[in-house]
């Protein structure tokens, strides 16, 4: 009996998956150059890069159950376990929008339209089983030890692999620890026995229906975006501030579109308990700043307050690994921890970028170092990010709080207009929140700090403005680029306004 | 009586129109320090910028009935008369994909689904008669006097300006010639009697139905694509090579795809005749390189065939300056035609990129540099180029031919990769033409040459790589960039196969 045998991921029933070799328990050897712990994209890229350099790698992975409804998945699978779910959710939630458009674009489709979560979560589970499929074939395909096992450090140069067949030591010259993290439950009463996590939504095997977010970072805003956009009622509940640590002007824009999409946003709420009904509807009980008693009823309560690296599983502390915050998160220095001989990348490090490019990235050269005789150490500055909220919120580099805090508002510009996106007028989709901001130094030609935006297709407009920040753009080379027209894209070439000459900073006309 | 009576432009009724100040004829003034030629979006920003500055400023436009679909406008109008047309066409054509894949990501939409032709026009026009207002409006808030008449050169100091209450003369200390080109015909028998041009496809007042195209450029093949997309059978006809002057591996991928969504090509072959049957239906005869006669039926033949500069009308000689090739364009520096005083931009120069940002930017530009004390001038380089065909093509800097041509093969490299686009796996959308590559020199950190991409958004991925160009990007730098993930956008830093490797261009897995 093995744990395929047992183990479903994404509903995908491994008993009746015939792998190829990496599957196998093939521990042969107990002593290795590199030991890669947590199959996630980071780890195995790092494999992967470590031996074509010819190291002797293994890389250690084993499906979790320590979710009722997250189950995690063999080669890791938190990053594809979430981030490829939650973009094809904003995906699928998009097409509201398009089927509203193309309708205004001459588009003649009679009768009603509706949305069906399952077949969206089948396909989408489908999709993940290609690429764990392939990801297990490539294992197989090279010269990586793959061991099915659940990885504890017993002291600095000794990891415990357990299985069900039985407890082995693995022993290695460098260890690279990229276990990733998971999504908390706060302390709420009846939190983990009713409700679920934002990990946990893209496997539920019923409609969501009528949802309670609760918690308005990244992955609650997201959550909120896409289950408003495939149709479902979603109120979001706000401790503090909605995207803490973002820019807060952004942040603002992002929530008001999304109530101008019908989410609801409880301001300054706090959970209390989460009571089920006989009929299997979930009253939740909350209070607000004033300290007064709400209850509502729910189909579906999900968790978005925040994630834990999985570093306590690991005991990292027996090899001597510090911690920092209640996050289990490492402190590393080009991915070194405070053990010389023991990395870590992904998730699992504090106050660094994580994701999933990143991660692989950072594994890839860290891999080149190691075994390679490369310098070459990962830039964790301006890697520009996304919100899929689910009209999208992108920036690259710092907020305007953090460059006014690092400079001083006398020394900082800030060019900010709102935009007409071409493609909205036909359709009639408002454009109020349509908004972009660059953040620079306000000497010279004026280095480019922070490049914000919201809007449509988000992610890819940045990529390339994060390569030119790589390059150290500067406003007056961003003025002096023409656009492709008529495009969003173009607008970033043409900011004008400055906050600081408080004139409107209103939509330049189409053409001009 | 004036032109306001008789004046449609895409069928919005101008004598029902109330302009204020700027539409009348207040030629109150004859002698001015700058008269703008032709109220294109480049002639409208020089002009605002120029009065900005202090300059006395005119600007002379009228509308043109020299086609007897393409109704010249107001405000100039060729670029806001094809060019968002084109790209809204080109939006709409895009929804048919979108109701496609919004079904596998599990929206219902039971009953047909078709396109309403006129439907899709009447919604363009209606747009585009907003900007014209919005453009009008905006003229009479600034000191640009509005002159609604036919302009052409006495000599090199004199304007003809012709209306129907009369001509008279304007003088200035300098010209701006922005008068834009026009769609041709070739010199086939019907061709003008039965045939219309690539620009008159937006006023059709009925559907296009079984549409040849005749010309493989790029508005024969935007146009081929946004027609196939809405549903019309479409036949493109190509005298030697499709997209001539663009980068050829590309434009043979650009026909693979179009052919694979069922664009029919006939491949070298030359128009004869259209003749028109009792029906309405258009009989095409065409020879092949083989010398061989062939006819079919179609309900609307296109001819793609090239532009003319609009320098003919304008009698550019009598001011002495100089046309060059067939069709009329006039060579530059720094916007400066051969006649000191006398400056061109946009669609009227030779040899230079005509995109409306493009005039735009030159224009502002210029009247700086004549109003302003300004130096800067112009840079024409790597300007972003996208193909809307309707997978899109863009591409920023050189071709592989021309880096091959400049620098020798030896001293380019070319990256090359096909690339899995996340969306596309669940709807099933194949992936074959999927494909980018990134041309460099082969030295040092490897200084980025060309951009060419395959796939959807290009326009909005190429922007911001565009600008990082204007910052010298390298190999080196791009490679050390992260991307949002998942997302195509990254796919330009994941590069690592080399064509002169021999190595498979195949794509990566998703997360590696």
């Amino acid at each position: 009996m093995s744990f395929r045998k047992h183990f479903k991921f994404n509903n995908f029933d491994f008993s009746k998956f015939k792998p190829k070799l990496c599957t196998q328990q093939r521990h042969v050897s107990t002593s290795y150059d590199f030991v890669v712990i947590g199959g996630s994209s980071g780890g195995l890229a790092a494999a992967k890069e470590a031996s074509s350099l010819g190291a002797k790698v293994a890389l250690v992975d084993s499906p979790r159950f320590e979710s009722k409804h997250l189950k995690w998945g063999i080669n890791g699978s938190f990053i594809k376990g979430v981030s490829i779910p939650k973009k094809l959710m904003h995906h699928a939630a998009l097409f509201k929008d398009a089927i509203h458009d193309a309708k205004w674009y001459g588009w003649q489709m009679d009768g009603p339209v509706n949305h069906n979560w399952l077949e969206l979560r089948h396909a989408i589970e489908n999709y993940i089983k290609l690429l764990n499929k392939d990801n297990e074939a490539k294992l197989s395909d090279i010269n990586v030890e793959y061991i099915n096992a659940t990885a504890s450090f017993k002291d600095s140069t000794t990891i415990q692999a357990t299985t069900e067949l039985g407890d082995f030591n693995l022993k290695a010259k460098y260890f690279l620890i990229s276990v990733g993290s998971r999504a908390q439950y706060p302390d709420v009463y009846n939190a983990t026995e009713y409700g679920i996590t934002c990990d946990d939504i893209f496997n539920l095997e019923k409609p969501p229906g009528n949802t309670m977010i609760i918690g308005a970072g990244h992955s609650g805003l997201e959550s909120a975006g896409f289950l408003n956009g495939l149709g479902y009622k979603t109120t979001v509940m706000v401790r503090s501030i909605p995207l803490r640590g973002f820019d807060q002007q952004m942040a603002g824009i992002v929530v008001n579109e999304m109530q101008s999409k019908g989410v609801v946003f409880l301001d300054r709420c706090i959970p209390k308990s989460i009571k089920k009904s006989t009929s299997g509807k979930l009253f939740v009980s909350w209070t607000n700043i004033a300290n007064e008693s709400f209850k509502e009823e729910f189909d579906t309560v999900v968790f978005a307050v925040g994630r834990r690296a999985l570093t306590k599983e690991l005991k990292v502390e027996k090899a001597g690994v510090r911690v920092t915050g209640d996050e289990g998160r490492i402190q590393t220095f080009n991915e070194q921890t405070n053990v010389p001989h023991i990395y870590a990348i992904g998730d699992v490090l504090y106050n660094k970028p994580s994701q999933t490019p990143v991660s692989v990235y950072s594994g890839k050269l860290l891999s080149r170092r190691l075994f390679g005789n490369s310098t070459l150490t990962m830039d964790y500055d301006n890697v520009p990010t996304t919100i899929f909220t689910p009209l999208e919120y992108g920036f690259i580099g710092s907020t305007e709080e953090e460059a006014m805090n690092l400079y001083g508002e006398n020394n900082i510009e800030v060019y900010h207009s709102y935009y007409k996106p071409t493609e909205f007028f036909i359709p009639q989709r408002p454009i109020n929140n349509c908004y972009l901001k660059v953040i620079s130094l306000r000497e010279g030609d004026q280095k480019v700090l922070g490049m914000h935006y919201i809007g449509t297709h988000s992610e890819t407009i940045l990529k390339g403005f994060s390569t030119a920040m790589k390059c150290n753009l500067t406003v007056k080379a961003l003025m002096n680029t023409v656009g492709i027209h008529p495009t969003i894209a173009e607008e970033f070439t043409r900011i004008n306004v400055t906050k600081r000459s408080g004139k409107n900073p209103k939509p330049a006309s189409c053409c001009s």
